[in-house]
Order: C-alpha cells, then structure tokens, then sequence
C-alpha cells in the first residue's frame, strides 16, 4: 500500500464534519463523520478533529500517511487559508489550516465548501468532460460554485457564485445577509419552513403543519407531510419549485452552463421538489435555451463531492514532489 | 506606412453602424458611420459594407491594406460567423463573414457587440490588467460581456452575460424574449420610456410627458425634460436607477467583479441615471463587498469599446502569420 496514493478531504457544515480518505482515483475509500458542535470553542473542535484525522488513516492495522488535507467549509478563504465569520459557526475568523498544521505537519488547504462540491463534481462527479456548469447545493442556505471555460470562478473577493444572494423578490424575506428577497430565503431548508408559514395564513387547507410551532418545523418534517399527501406541504414543495426553477432560468442567462447540478439535503425531497422546479425551469428559460441545459441531482451521497473536491485542490496550492 | 499594422473593426447596430481602422497600439485612427437601414435588403447592407470599408482604407491618397477585420454584431456566433435572426436586424440569421469575404477576402471574425465591448474594455479601456469584470451596454435594450479568470465568458451556447434577461420582477413587464420581468424592460432606453408611462399612470405630477404618444418617446426626450427640471422625467430615472442598482447587486454575487464598466446611450444621462444607480447598488449590495466593487462608466466614445474588441478577436480565430 503506498502512501502517496492517499489524501484526506474535510467537509465542516454547521451541523456535521465530513472526513473522507480519499485514493488517487478519487475514490472515498473510509469515511467518518462527527458533530461539528459548533456552540463550543475551536480548539474542542480541533482536538476532535485531529482524532478523527487520526482515526481515518487507521486502515485496519496499518497506518497511512497522506500527502495533504484538503478542508471544505462555509465562508472559507482559499488563499488566505481562513474561515471568515460564517453565519451558522460561532468562532469567528479563524485559520483553520494553522489550527490543525500545529497537529499534522502536512499541506493543508483550505477551500470554500460550495467550491469543493464544483470540483468534485468536475473531477469525480456528473461533470466529467465539462467546461461550464453550475453546482448548486441546498441545505439550510443556497450556496453554489460555478465552473466556466473549465476553471472555478472565484471572481475578484472570492464572492463569485454566490447565488443564494440572488434577488428574485424585491422587497421580498429579510435574509440573513441583512437584505430583502434573496433567492435563499425561499429555496433551501429555512426558505421552505418560511413558505409553509406563509401558506398557512394565505390558505385555508386543513394541515398538520398548523399544529406545528416555527422553531419545530423542519424540510424534513414538510417531505413526510408530503407523503402522507398534506395539501399545503405538498404546496410548499410547489411553491418552492416555481421560484426555484425562475432562478435557475436567471441562473442560465448569466453562465449559459452545459449543466446544473444539484446536491445537499433537500436534493432528498425527490420529485416533490424536482418535478415543480423543472416544469417552472422550462416555463421560464430563455426560448433560445429551452432544452440546452441538462438539470439534474449529482449522484454522490451527502457530502461526498465536497470531500473528494477539498482532497483534489491540495495539489492546486502546494505541489507534491514526486518519491 | 506599414500595411500589416491595421485591422478594421467593425460595430453592427439595429440604427448605426460603424467602422475604425485600429492600429497595433488599439488606436482608432479613422472611423466612419453609416446608417444600418436594418428594414432593407442584406445585399444593399453588404454593397454599403463594402463600400465604407474601402472608404475607410484611404488615408489621404494612400490605401491601406489592413490585415483583417473584426466584426461586432447582436446575436452574432463566433464560432460559426453567424448573425443570427437578432431581434433588431431584419435579416434572419445570415453568414456576414462569407457575405464580406466574397469582397474581401481577409480572415473576417464575428463576435457578440457585448463580449467586443467587454474585449475592447480589457485590451485598450479601463479594464486594462484586470482578470474579472462586467462591461454592461445600456442602449435599446441591456447586453453584457462578462471577463472571469482573465477570459470572457461565452458558455456552454454562447448565451452567458445575457444580463438583460435576468429576472428582477416575478410576473413583470413582457419582454420581447417573450417572458416577464426581465430587467432590460426596466433598464434600457425603451425600459426607461415604459417607465415614465407607469409614472404617468401611478402619479399625478404635471409634466410635458403627458403630451407625448408612447411610440415618440424617447430616452433623449426624457433626458431633456430632465435637465429643464420636468418632475416625471426626472422619477424615471430614480426608478431605472432604483431597479439598476439592485440588478447589479444581484450581478455582483453572480460574478464579484472587480468593477462594472457601463456604456451605451443611456449613460450620456450622466448623474440623472449614474446617481440612483449607485445609491441602490450602495445600499442593496451583500455587505461583505461593499466599497470593493468600483462602478463606472467607459470613457470611449459611443461604439468605440465594440469597434476595438472585434478587430483585437481576429487574431484569435485565424493567426496571422508574420511577414
């Protein structure tokens, strides 16, 4: 077994952290994951998650050594090496990469977590051979990493692709970012709980979810509604479908990808959520383009195409002599 | 005189069209104009083509043989040397480099008007040096060039930077794209005249608009009435640049640029427009980037940008061998 062929990538979300131990071949061959605990300090998650750096180069009895550690997470700053302040982790800005080297002595770099889902998917993922797509990952926010003339686009401040920030309803839901209408907060986890409260006062349909308080609802708690066939969670997937797919027909107009590609949890939601979203895409995309641009759900399971895609971009910042 | 010095570029426009002959140094050292006449035959266009190239090769007694000529047209595709059926030429989709090659037999290249301001901006303009922005056209209606990673941004179809057809009014004004709401039915000339029509309707202020007919109003009309103090005229272009402002801050999280240059008719309105716009860009632009993303306006005269980027392409395509 030779060392070399090995390489970690780290996926931190606010709620899990992601290991994946990661061959040549970009495939994931051991995986842990662990509670981010993102309400306790740094240095808790440090230790933990050097343990778990430790634990994962255990392959049976033997020891790997990886050449590098590549870290996907919100926020994160690629040269700088930082997580800067990010909305759903307390610790401020930190440079994660100086953290964790005081522990493995290796290269460690350091990439926005929608970023790491684009390459992964470029390298590992549904767009192989492509020189332009768009990654779109739906989890608690909207985030994206777009992909054109076969490089990432991180534009002058490292901003680019954030399209989770895209206005489509003027003087629309105050976001997080401090403004109105962001495309967020309608389209993600939170953005659909919010549009099932506003079905619930805008109609009059007999639901479940009006036994429910806001701090309790979850997508999750909307998709086993929706099963079961309650109108207004169904109504909330159809809702968040329509503006979802006007979005995507905006999204196109700027980029003009061969593909978009979707992941993170909602992606789960199925056809409750794809069906409305491509029926509103189709409705709404430029006529030139009707039918160009291939929509569809990446094939990873969760997490895994920002794993691969932190493992691929240590190679990127600091090049590994041969042996 | 060395003939290998110059190339023709050439500006297709729904009204005008324009030729420069360019130097090596990017310098238009001749420019002539004539009338597109886009309601005429594409034969008579070509034969009147012909001529003002041949015209424009005189310089004082002497002819110039430039070495090619660069094309800048709407809906034009690179690849293929097509215009194709653009929605204010008459023509259809017509090869406009084998038409002109059957007089001249140059390497012609045809390139988008917007990616060929974007060009001109980054190869001779005030985008010299910088590997990511977005050079915005306001005229009859909104084109945009988009430069990521030091390159333009063509997409998958050739239909990336179609930034007037990004949707800012869910279910708002038709479009000629035949959706609602895009946002060069707000921001564009014929945007703005729609504009002081809803005013005339939602507002009760006197005003020399309410003598005009909608189809002999015009954005120079309403510049005027603004300079001699017209309060109508005026609220228009607080609400085109209310609408702008928040379109380019929506542009921002697309692309983050290092700075948005605007040129076209519309920005001869100067502090009328320039002033709302920054203000709403100012105050709707995802905090994390304000300050850092400069807006202004080219400083070629009218065409200039187009005539520039399309006679820099030719090397592109079709390299011209040293002689």
């Amino acid at each position: 077994m030779k060392d070399l062929e090995y390489k970690i990538g780290i996926d931190i979300g606010g709620t899990n952290t992601s290991l994946g131990l990661v061959d040549t071949n970009g495939r994931c061959i051991k995986k842990i994951n662990f509670s981010t605990s993102a309400n306790k300090s740094i240095e808790e998650f440090i230790s933990k998650l050097a343990r778990s750096v430790r634990e994962i180069c255990m392959i049976d009895t033997h020891e790997v050594h990886p050449v590098g550690i590549g870290i996907a997470a919100p926020a994160a700053q690629h040269r700088a090496g930082l997580i800067q302040n990010p909305a759903n982790l307390l610790w401020g800005t930190i440079n994660i990469a100086d953290l964790l080297k005081q522990q493995y002595d290796l290269p460690i770099t350091v990439i926005n977590d929608s970023n790491a889902v684009a390459l992964g998917e470029m390298k590992y993922g549904l767009a192989r051979g492509m020189k332009n797509f768009v990654a779109i990952t739906l989890g608690t926010g909207l985030g994206a990493g777009v992909v054109m003339n076969g490089e990432l686009v991180n534009g002058a401040n490292g901003f680019a692709g954030e399209l989770g920030h895209i206005i489509v309803e003027p003087n629309g839901r105050k976001c997080g970012c401090k403004r109105r209408g962001c495309v967020e907060t309608y389209v993600s986890a939170t953005g659909m709980c919010r549009t099932a409260f506003e079905l619930m006062s805008s109609e009059l349909d007999a639901s479940k979810l009006r036994e429910r308080t806001y701090s309790n609802l979850t997508a999750k708690v909307l998709y086993d509604l929706a099963i079961e066939g309650d109108i207004l969670a169904r109504k909330t997937f159809e809702v968040t479908g329509e503006i979802f797919g006007k979005m995507l027909a905006s999204t196109v107009v700027s980029f003009d990808p061969e593909a978009i590609i979707l992941s993170g949890g909602l992606v789960h939601a199925g056809e409750f959520l794809f069906k409305p979203t491509l029926k509103s895409f189709n409705e709404n995309v430029l006529s030139s383009l009707r039918g160009k641009i291939a929509v569809f759900p990446s094939q990873f399971s969760d997490g895994e195409a920002a794993i691969l895609g932190a493992s691929s971009v240590i190679d990127i910042n600091e090049p590994i002599s041969a042996e």
